[in-house]
């Protein structure tokens, strides 16, 4: 089977990160983040946002995630978020694991943004004793459906929600993919997000994720809080060199780039109606389970998601020549 | 400041790690641990115990010592480890975040070593409904004052426990130089233990260590376990490539060997008294606050334990001259 | 504000209830539940269910089904339940915060009644690694729209779970009101119940619950996990002794009885049409916001449930003058 | 067996609780929380410190303690307490279930009294990121040997530990015995208690603690909070009614100061050695095992603790009569 477009994350490390993790294997160094390549890395985060962040690395977008939300919530409380948002369907439930029962309210909306009118009304509800209050909102960007928000589409979102006294998490599992369609970083910080995960894995890195907290009150003892959540990389040189160098190189865009751009041109290949706008590096098509079963008999793997339709990743490794391929495929998997 | 010496995790890959890392980043690869590389880790370690156990990899010894825990006692039990036990002085309390407020009670011993009287003693005691009963005991190897357990050693502790019903937890994080040592990897699931951690990131590998579960039943939807845990990696392959270079090579234990011989090197050079047997890679010795004082002023980092000793280790990178060095840098301090 | 029909929480303790508790406060006794009247209040559920169970006394209905699911799904598993099921909608979380995380899944059913097609389709779901597989059915009897199910109904439900491995929760807040419309008790650990709660406040006791265990493995340690949660009354013959009077005297079963009588008393009386079949204590009506704000504005404390039909319940002190009381209230809230 | 001394839980409620809460089973009233003799009750405690705290009422001293804690620390901070501080040996771990793995460091002192050393050496140690560093003291007033804390030596633990930033805990499972022991109760805010736990079970009540919370801020979402933890009473008027007549009559100081005075009657005529200053309801007593064994059989139940002592402690139900009784009882063991 090939792994090729089910996600980004079947891709490998990409050059320039695999050239900074060999660099960053010579000779001793502190252990548990106290080392000078995490300490660039770092930097180098912090000059995106334009902002004086605390930025720590963990091993994966599940425990960045339910870290972040645990920073926010406390059991207690609920966070908003899309209904169909990694944190909802796809962690195993980690931020009521990492929260101690913390809630998770869905809200509906396009392409995987959260309608305006939908947390409106969440938003004007009561809270009884008897129900999970909302603490946090959960925004996801670059969506799980591939969309973009705009600034003013978030500015809207996490106005209303600040005013009601909530803290705001940012999902950027594919933050680059975002920052490569034009979404600007430091309006991260400058919109009011107090938690952002900026994404590695899927931006050609190795195993590694952002936790940027903007808000330092809440990073208080965040290392602590890392080492028992067994989140704190004893030679953390590993974990932050790819991501190190895919920043320090302008990689960490420039792939991402790549993968939008390969993610328009099988869109524009595709045989079947494309569902949602391709906006970062993924394409969505409605596709009837015959064209499936054919595409997979032809050794594509391919996954079924929630709104019915088959989605298409591409990353750094996605070439033209796989992209037309796949098309091929695609076109012959709908003449069955 | 220098760090060789201050602890294994100061190193970096050794070099049978690092290539098993980069020829596994080629192509596209199945996510989540699906791949080819991680099935042949696991093979290798299940070769290593001669048992047909589970085998998953994780990012820390913090998260696997945590898990492994958490499925062996119940928040309302407890735990039986060692008093300095790295479970119990040194993970921020992981388990008892893990396990819910799971209890760690604390035996005495000779260098990191359970006293079996101590062991007896406790599971004799009434278990009122208002303590949290033991149901656990975790047991170090190499222990965390680089003894290493006879097999015979091993069998007086675990089978009273397990008469009481306790189940049984092996932290090895430096079980490679255990086995190094001597120690038979596959007397582990002979002698009754139901959960082994094994070492990656201690063994020359990167921040990688491997939870070994014997009874299958305790490894029931272990995978949603660890991904609920923020404990799957996404680009697996790169977390248990380095281990699977270590381990198909026989790097494992031939660096762990020469980690101990560098270990006994350096006992034998010391001028301070050599507090513990060094049975590992590790070396303890006794100094005054005015000579470790003197040695960090010509710039080598160690730190005191719990006993009051102070703590040498070496690791695959270690060398003769480094430990000649270090020697004659413990010669001046011993002289001022 | 007149409380009467709000809740059947809002009618104070039955008089054979404090009768029962007067008795019971005399001299000394032991303390957390190791006293006669806790030991004659279990005998007596044991032999409502004619089954030899464990039985404890908690002070919540929230802190039993929590509990009660904390023994039957683990943090990274899930509970099947119905939509509006208490555990889901009114318990602030309480099933995640004692089962640190665990899942809670929603299915649509008439009236309460979880749908046979519904569970066989969750049933059927795949079980992936990123996702909460599913380990518990709960079911509510009477339910929160005041049905009674009949044994062939759960049966439907019970064994299509039980053949997949789930065990059974069955939270009986109002289970005497069940058994008073001719649900035969006995049927629950027949049926494969594992754990059930027999309710004691609603049924004219004080504030108690007790939890009913059937499978005694799952009884393990159970003080100490009562204990821990925070759930063992010291004085705990002031929690068991109203419940013991209300079961010695046949009370709990009659003064259901009676409170049934009262709710289809009521249905009879109600200008507005009634939205759900009245086999239990409570009646849910549909009434439009101006109707609903006029009998407010007569005194009358009133909510609306999610299904949009405002309830009013019937306990052993509803009189039938009472009820004439509100049913002239509704008459003229119905003309306003 | 005779349980008459071994707690002061094996009491009766007191004449004042029983006859109010009879008074409160009248007519129907609010539940959760929300009725008057809830809030009369609550309005005592606030006269009682002179203090205007939220108040709340939870059904065992555990969790009030627990919950407590959960609001000063956070799963990867600890809290300083007593060695054999309740909350650290009693009750089966709850900070730890209800604080998900919160620490519970102990420090040593004479009669239960924290060592005032002991804690600033304590809150002068280093707070490495793989420790759970300190966020809350926890002092227990009268403490577990029948001590009481002057207003100074109080203010001697407290002001350090506010230095540092830490919160402050307050156990009164006997606060009535300090008080009536001349502690002075509106002292307790002016301390910097940030909340403190009123005993009412001990005290002569039934099954009640009061969680009393000076600092508001603190107080946010507590309603959620504690239904989420299944502490919040249906029918809640019967939780506080007891507590209230206690209060509202003078009888949880007057009965406390009866039982402080058998204490005394006690120590006087105890043949064995008083090993605590008696200044509250409890007496220990240096006992050997032949001597215990000899109550034992002459039909008297007590427990060894941990300091090896034997406790017995009176209540206000205890008369000048039973402790002749008891007394002689200890005078013809003594004698074997």
């Amino acid at each position: 089977m090939r792994y090729d477009f089910v996600s980004d994350n079947a891709a490998a490390m990409a050059p320039e990160a695999l050239e900074a993790l060999v660099r960053a294997n010579a000779g001793f160094a502190r252990s548990y983040g106290a080392d000078a390549v995490t300490a660039r890395a770092a930097d180098q985060i912090r000059r995106r946002f334009d902002a004086d962040a605390e930025v720590r690395f963990v091993t994966s977008g599940t425990a960045a995630n339910a870290l972040a939300l645990a920073m926010l919530a406390r059991p207690f409380e609920t966070v908003l978020a899309y209904d169909e948002a990694h944190i909802r369907t796809d962690e195993a439930g980690a931020p009521g694991f990492f929260g101690q029962g913390v809630g998770l309210v869905g809200l509906p909306g396009p392409s995987g943004k959260i309608s305006e009118a939908a947390l409106e009304a969440r938003l004007a509800e009561d809270e009884p004793s008897y129900r999970q209050p909302a603490a946090a909102l959960s925004l996801t960007q670059a969506t799980e459906y591939g969309a973009v928000y705009s600034v003013d589409e978030l500015r809207r979102l996490i106005e209303p929600a600040r005013v009601r006294g909530l803290k705001v998490h940012l999902d950027g599992a594919r933050l680059a993919n975002a920052a490569a369609a034009g979404f600007d970083l430091p309006e991260v910080p400058r919109l009011g997000v107090d938690v952002c995960i900026l994404g590695g894995a899927k931006a050609g890195g190795s195993c590694v994720e952002a936790i940027v907290i903007f808000d330092h009150a809440l990073a208080h003892r965040i290392d602590n809080r890392l080492k028992q959540a067994g989140q704190t990389a004893s030679k953390a040189r590993f974990l932050s060199a790819p991501l190190l160098g895919l920043l320090e190189s302008g990689a960490w865009e420039g792939h991402a780039a790549h993968a939008n751009l390969m993610a328009r041109r099988l869109a524009a290949a595709s045989p079947f109606r494309v569902t949602h706008a391709v906006e970062a590096n993924m394409v969505f098509v409605e596709m009837g389970d015959a064209a499936l079963a054919a595409l997979k008999a032809a050794g594509w793997a391919a996954d079924r998601f929630d709104d019915g339709s088959v989605r298409f990743v591409c990353s750094w490794q996605t070439t033209e020549a796989l992209v037309d391929e796949l098309a091929a495929a695609l076109v012959a998997a709908a003449e069955r």
